[in-house]
């Protein structure tokens, strides 16, 4: 087990109704005016923008807000919010929906007290010193934004994707009510569960050995995340299953589950070319490339896919052959994924193959020549997990 | 599954030789003079009082001490503590040791901010509005209490051991070194072992039905914990079987596993009445009255003992007689604490049967005539837990 520092300290206000708590809640927090952000128009069609401009009516709360969030979170938008949270003075940002516009609220919250250019935190030129602080009402469970220091924005002219993080950006509350998630398309449900599910992958496949409790929680989680998945497929208004997917979302995210390990990210480092040149959903690209990715380097370390094949997704163990226990593990995530409605291939996905130069180019830009951590990899093993993925 | 808060802000330095960062983390948090509070003479003989001293003093940190903890600790230490703290105008509480410092050190950071009797928040008859903030370097693990919102003072004059909690107590840091327990006898080691489990079976027994993802965590950390045990027992230096106990404690206790159900705490109830009368170390008594307690509500709740037994002490499946499954598991819980050396009936722990009464007085005085909330018991109730508990 290597050192580690866990540190979450977001309040998480978790059940239902609990939207309505959101006044009282900037009270307690000081909030005077606050800057609101959110994505397209689901949440005024659902009701949601309604109770929460009522509960900060309620405690005369002052507001301004801005719209538009969209998958994959421009910089454009982040630009307006930082000039409108300037010259209206606001003092916090609530962030009302999923990962894109709690990631922007982000990166909003940060380049508002910062006097040049936001997307010099992106390119490590400087790290955050101050921020706003930061709330969120949670939509779509998903990127678990709501409890990590974490923001992925793209900037749409660069064709860039980058991520930063800073315990300042760490939410000082977030609101949880899976009732509000029951409306999401089950398409983006399921995108949603691939993204949480990965952010376990990417903690789970380490180098680090003896990080058996951590192993155990992932692979709980893991469990229950995907029968939660096969109850709403079925019934999408089942309030534990939507509950458990919520809460797995968060817990996948805010540290509880990579303590004492090496974590690896290259996943999500080959997926974030795919969102930034097609504007594909995250869990989508994710759902190809991390099947790709097991297979591509499931001889690393067998043992390590054979705990996940028999104790995450229900693999009989077979001690004679761990290597195709370990295989049977992937082909089941292939097929929960495809059985969620999920694409599992770049053709599928839309992708050109003719593209995976353009991948790997920008690819090399954002991360070197050599990146990963449970296997080092080259830019060529990145064209062949991508080739792998291909069909 | 209910609605719930989880609120865990401390910031969790684990790891071999973490406590060496305590001056630059005390720095980070503006302490300028720290009121340090430990136990016996253990942190002088290990050299780790002198580590805490070096550290401070080389962020020129101002200091005064009171050491003297003891198990179960008491209210006179408490008021020695808080008339120091105001005297010397102490900005920040440090505990370096286990509960029982931290639990009193807490009591002083809430004491040294209030002008009335620090007994007032224990009698409910006051609420901690400020407090002094408190951190702690934890030396056995056990209690939790280096994560929790909770204290626990035993009021010598009146045999009442008594709990309160507030948010405002949460450590800031919390430093964890599974090197500085390799030292701890082994009675202590499972005195606490017991404790961490009690406090996941206070959230696991529960009214509350369909919180599955929480179930399976509470699961794989008792699992973790039992493993760790026996290699402990064994091997009392295994760093890794350490570092699982110690951060299983931390997670049995900070909130993690009692998210969306409703939590008991009668069996410690039960218990804190024995370590008022008899000193007794609280993971013993707990050993000793959580078989008990567990037989006598099993038909309460056949289904939830079935799966504490198939998915935590691995009892063989058996639909055809889940009771029998059941019972298995509390037997094997009971041998469990037999094996590392626990006592598990009244008797071996040292009671008297005629002080039973005396037991049942104090419970009434400090929980009214009915309690518990997975099953709801009276002091007759109470009366036959005990007397199952005698041998």
């Amino acid at each position: 087990m290597e050192n580690f520092k866990f540190y979450s300290p977001t309040e998480f206000v978790f059940g239902k109704e609990t939207e309505q708590e959101v006044g009282k809640l900037l009270t307690r927090y000081n909030a005077k005016k606050v800057f609101i952000h959110y994505g397209g128009g689901s949440i005024k069609k659902s009701g949601l923008y309604e109770s929460v401009i009522k509960a900060l009516q309620a405690e005369n709360i002052d507001y301004v807000e801005l719209g538009g969030a969209k998958p994959n979170p421009v910089d454009a938008l982040v630009y307006k919010g930082i000039e409108l949270c300037k010259k209206e003075h606001c003092d916090f940002v609530l962030a009302v929906g999923g990962g894109s516009a709690i990631d922007s609220a982000k990166a909003i919250a940060a380049g508002a007290l910062y006097d040049g250019d936001f997307w010099d935190f992106f390119d490590r030129k400087a790290s955050v010193e101050k921020a706003l602080p930061v709330a969120t009402i949670l939509t779509i469970p998903a990127a678990g934004s709501e409890g990590s220091s974490a923001t992925v924005i793209t900037k749409e002219s660069a064709g860039l994707k980058r991520g930063m993080g800073s315990d300042l950006l760490r939410p000082k509350f977030s609101i949880i009510n899976p009732e509000l998630t029951m409306s999401l398309p089950i398409w983006h449900t399921a995108a949603g569960i691939v993204d949480m599910m990965s952010h376990i992958f990417e903690r789970y496949l380490s180098k680090t050995k003896d990080v058996i409790l951590t192993d155990r929680l992932c692979e709980a989680t893991l469990v229950s995340i995907m029968e939660a998945a096969g109850t709403i497929m079925k019934e999408p208004n089942d309030y534990e299953a939507r509950a458990t997917i919520c809460w797995a979302g968060t817990i996948a995210h805010n540290g509880s589950l990579g303590v004492g390990r090496q974590e690896d990210w290259i996943t999500h480092g080959l997926e974030h070319e795919l969102s930034a040149l097609y504007d594909m959903t995250h869990g989508a690209g994710l759902a190809v490339m991390f099947p790709a990715y097991m297979q591509y380097t499931l001889e690393e370390d067998i043992e390590r896919f054979y705990r996940l094949a028999t104790k995450a997704f229900g693999v009989p163990e077979n001690h004679f052959n761990k290597k195709e226990v370990a295989l049977t593990g992937i082909e089941r995530l292939k097929s929960f994924f495809k059985d969620i409605g999920m694409p599992t291939t770049l053709k599928d996905a839309g992708a050109k193959k003719e593209d995976i130069p353009k991948l790997l180019k920008t690819l090399e830009q954002n991360l070197g020549q050599s990146f990963g951590s449970f296997k080092t990899l080259t830019i060529k093993d990145a064209k062949k997990i991508y080739e792998l993925a291909w069909e």
